[in-house]
């Protein structure tokens, strides 16, 4: 056990850990089509250039450019239409000096041509002639060949969370699979004397397990692959036992930890009996969440979580999600999106201390006012009626009504 | 045809669709714990008293408050220790004046006791005697019966996306199974010439198929099925054969339309082909995406999207993502989340047009850059260098370096 005894921020607690992680090395070949979401395992570099013609970007006519140089509604150019060029076919034309031939958006350009006439910037004068009225410049309504991008360019690095535009840029490519990394598996262990399974009919001093469900959903969220290995009586033998079977298949551990003292005791001991170095940190400088055990057992992350929900979910944005993140390989920034609203109410708080408090967004006007959801932290539906949450910093004291804050959404 | 020639807005455009549409009727029952990100198809009101005992947040003693009335250090408050009370066990002890019994966090309170003494503020005097040094009020460190959620308080509202929180408030209630509305389902037509699947070697004047796997990708994220109809030409019988395949089953047809003039038209004609009212706006008041169509057939949605990707992408996000949203009875705000960052280039607009500018974020220092994008709208690595969009409203002219604007993120 190599327990800090001092209390860390969750950020501190968070570098501490991240000096014993490193990215899964396992990557997976998947069907670029079904990759949303996933990470790329590596850089992607274009095997082409596109485009691979010249296209047109406008309905009109192919041109020389040097032949509407001048033109004007006044003095126009006339030029002479040789043929045309249908969508989808390789043009047969070549344009000799005066010459033009139809195009159409999306189009192959006619051979020697570098530019396109808007069809509204052109005059039909007889069956084969028109004026153009007012000059384009070379590769005017063109994108010429690798305009796009060209062979060999990086076109996604590592790292990069894969959004339906990438996935629409590799099918651009040819690019129908793609290296992705392995989502990391999470294995899930509620604990707690009290706890039954959902389904179940509790007893007169049981309640149900809401943790196992509330963190898978947080997994599947940060891109983990949830294992819940179940319910786990506050015991050391049987929280051991199902921490080892948790680990023989999962990169991350999550202990949904009793409330008690003795139980998170138990939860460290726990965590520091399966291997080195154990626990790294016991406590941090959080409201709620303090009462949160962060360790490695032979490389891998193992958390323990405060057992009530507020908190659990507080520490699980804070320390469980950014590991995922880390494992899974994604560079960059992992932040939960924000909206800027006016606080209902003052926020006490303690220096010292991050406070993070529920809040509730009301629209009104086209502004948005955050209202603090008050309740104690083991209730699952002050979390219901929330939208998101404020954070008060370490420095501070409080919050008052009126400032603008930062709200994390859920 | 009931086409609008005046030019909408996007928002004017969804107003006018909008009249027309109403959510789906149908609905499913999934178990809770795969409902993430479904849609509430009714009130969850809850069938019992949540905690259903009184419950202590504490480690500690379950006293009777007035007991402990005037306790201070100096003057301590006495208690016999008659009992305690496991976690997860219902008390068998009763509190007679001047008694206590151990707590645990999570654990039900002793018969009597109306508040919880945390171990901290207590002193073991002998076996079964404790000093109290500080008084507690009646409630104090305990959650009382309903206190979480009372039985018929309405504890999700209908067209409520569901959150993880949400699957653990279900699941503390018993409720392992959920209503939730049904997916809209989203057949999508890509129709041109030019066009192949992605696994093809396109010929010297082809390109590959981007949209159908950009416009699902979207259709996924909105909450929707997609449902590729396939590649189609530009020619009437096969897109009408194609739209009318894909209605049979679906519940929103989109066309990523072919991006010449005559191609536009076709798409125009197939949808006042299907069905009244057919094509309610043709082409719309934004850069990019004005050769934008949106029409109605038989009570479904149906639209004729840019088939530049860029383009496609700005009009699915502004018309088709809230119909979706519409359709499968989601309430309340679907805003993309935003980032507000400082502009480092102007970006130059026209009064009159709202311009959707694709902009790369650069986190430096704590402040986040917004680089406009400049690129041709039909080169899909513009839109894989965005991290997000700007924009321009109507009346503006454009914007300035050094602005803060608002970041829709992707």
């Amino acid at each position: 056990m190599s327990e800090m005894f001092n209390v860390l921020t969750p950020d501190e607690a968070f570098q501490v850990l991240k000096q014993h992680l490193s990215p899964l090395r396992e990557r997976e070949v998947v069907p670029s089509a079904e990759a949303l979401g996933r990470i790329t395992a590596e850089e992607v570099r274009s095997p082409e250039d596109l485009p691979a013609f010249p296209r047109s970007t406008m309905d009109g006519y192919s041109v020389r450019s040097q032949d509407t140089y001048g033109a004007t509604e006044a003095v126009p150019a006339y030029l002479e239409v040789v043929g045309e060029v249908a969508t989808g076919e390789a043009s047969t034309v070549e344009l000799g000096r005066g010459q033009a031939a139809k195009a159409y958006t999306g189009g192959m350009l006619a051979g020697s041509a570098d530019a396109v006439v808007m069809v509204e910037r052109t005059q039909q004068v007889d069956e084969t002639t028109i004026e153009v009225v007012r000059a384009v410049a070379p590769g005017e309504n063109v994108v010429n060949v690798g305009e796009d991008v060209r062979r060999g360019d990086a076109v996604l690095p590592p790292g990069h969370l894969i959004r339906p535009q990438d996935i629409g840029g590799l099918m651009a490519l040819g690019l129908t699979d793609i290296a992705v990394t392995r989502r990391p598996r999470v294995a899930i262990v509620s604990t707690g004397d009290e706890l039954v399974p959902p389904a179940g009919n509790p007893g007169p001093a049981q309640i149900r397990d809401v943790n196992t469900y509330t963190v898978s959903s947080l997994v599947s969220q940060a891109g983990g692959i949830p294992m819940p290995v179940g319910l786990v009586a506050d015991e050391y033998e049987a929280q051991r036992e199902a921490a080892i079977r948790g680990l023989d298949t999962a990169d991350v551990l999550v202990f949904s930890a009793g409330s008690s003292l003795s139980s998170r005791d138990l939860t460290a001991a726990v965590i520091d009996a399966l291997g080195a170095p154990g626990v790294l940190v016991h406590g941090i400088s959080i409201k709620p969440g303090k009462p949160t055990i962060v360790g490695v057992v032979d490389g891998k992350p193992a958390f323990g979580l405060p057992g009530n929900p507020v908190s659990a979910m507080v520490v699980f944005g804070l320390l469980v999600r950014p590991t995922i993140a880390l494992l899974s390989g994604l560079t960059g920034v992992v932040e939960r999106p924000t909206v800027v609203a006016t606080l209902t109410r003052d926020i006490p708080s303690l220096a010292g201390r991050e406070d993070h408090v529920e809040v509730h967004l009301v629209h009104e006007d086209g502004r948005i006012d955050a209202e603090p959801v008050f309740g104690k932290s083991n209730l699952i539906f002050t979390l219901m009626r929330a939208d998101g949450t404020v954070k008060v910093p370490l420095d501070k004291g409080g919050l008052y009504a009126g400032e603008q804050v930062e709200v994390s959404l859920y």
